[in-house]
């Protein structure tokens, strides 16, 4: 999606640590014409998947998980980074490590919300090593769930993660894929 | 709004500690068309307001102002319950407590991202005590940004948190007020 790489050339911006921070049009504040192009993008990316439900994780996936679920009229679920008080009942979880965080997790998501009878598509904002896709994947396969696919806004090649999963089988289809990056040059894979 | 109300009462339940579960339809899961007209009924309601951002609060309350945000063709901006790596520089703080987890959190959000030019619509999904739309409003005093007013999609309103904000002055817009609520019965305020 080339406004996606204009955009990230045009407003993003690489912290120490190799974080790229987008905070001014992806998370924290999000630009919300660009979100709905986003949005229908993974729909049209994902047309012929037959999918019926979109999974993400909380928080900065949840936008982008919206804007597609509305162009593509399934419902989205977003899973939670530990159990709280408000999810009752029985839940799938799963650990994930978050580099950026440097700390471990539980993804949980109610037994209610994720069945054998959906065919899932796994959205986020970023795929780096593929911690969080891989956490959701096991949700998936505990609700014996299909998964049909995964697309992130933003994947981080040169840390490999998508590339595994489409070593899998996995369809991936990120918005922009980003093959190197310093803190003076960003290039995409193309 | 009509829709908000039968959707609470054919698809909502009242958990021990008169909590309100939604997460079939509003968090955790979310019924994306429905919350396409939830985003387009804010926009109705503050059509007049000169909104130039919605500030929302980590995690319920993304997918609703994402929604608002799209409707309104302005940015959205969500505050993090923490201070995160990948928030650089300066930031608004403030200190909210929850009652449902019954602790204390900060409210951050990026001082690039609010200042005294913008008219802000704050949006969550609960209004309850007021204590998540306070901290925000101290995130605007803080950039000197005006509040045109509130949007929750539900209201609690025997908790009185959204009153106080109407007894101030400000334009307080929810979808839903439930004016009474027992483990069998939610009585909607008109």
């Amino acid at each position: 999606m080339r406004m996606m790489e204009e955009k990230i050339l045009s407003e993003g911006s690489v912290l120490p640590g190799g974080i790229l921070k987008v905070g001014s049009f992806l998370n924290q504040q999000i630009d919300t014409c660009f979100l709905k192009e986003i949005g229908e993008e993974i729909a049209r990316l994902f047309s012929n998947d037959h999918v019926t439900k979109i999974l993400t994780i909380e928080s900065s996936g949840i936008a982008i998980a919206a804007a597609a679920g509305i162009a593509m009229g399934v419902p989205m679920v977003f899973a939670k980074k530990h159990k709280s008080s408000n999810v009752d009942g029985e839940v799938y979880s799963a650990l994930v490590h978050s580099f950026t965080k440097n700390t471990d997790y539980n993804v949980v998501v109610s037994r209610d919300y994720l069945t054998g009878a959906d065919r899932v598509l796994l959205v986020d904002d970023f795929l780096a090593a593929g911690n969080a896709f891989n956490g959701l994947l096991e949700l998936c396969r505990q609700a014996g769930a299909e998964v049909v696919g995964f697309s992130a806004a933003i994947e981080k090649g040169f840390q490999r993660g998508g590339d595994k999963l489409r070593e899998k089988g996995y369809k991936v289809e990120s918005l922009a894929v980003i093959g190197s990056m310093t803190d003076s040059e960003i290039v995409f894979r193309t």
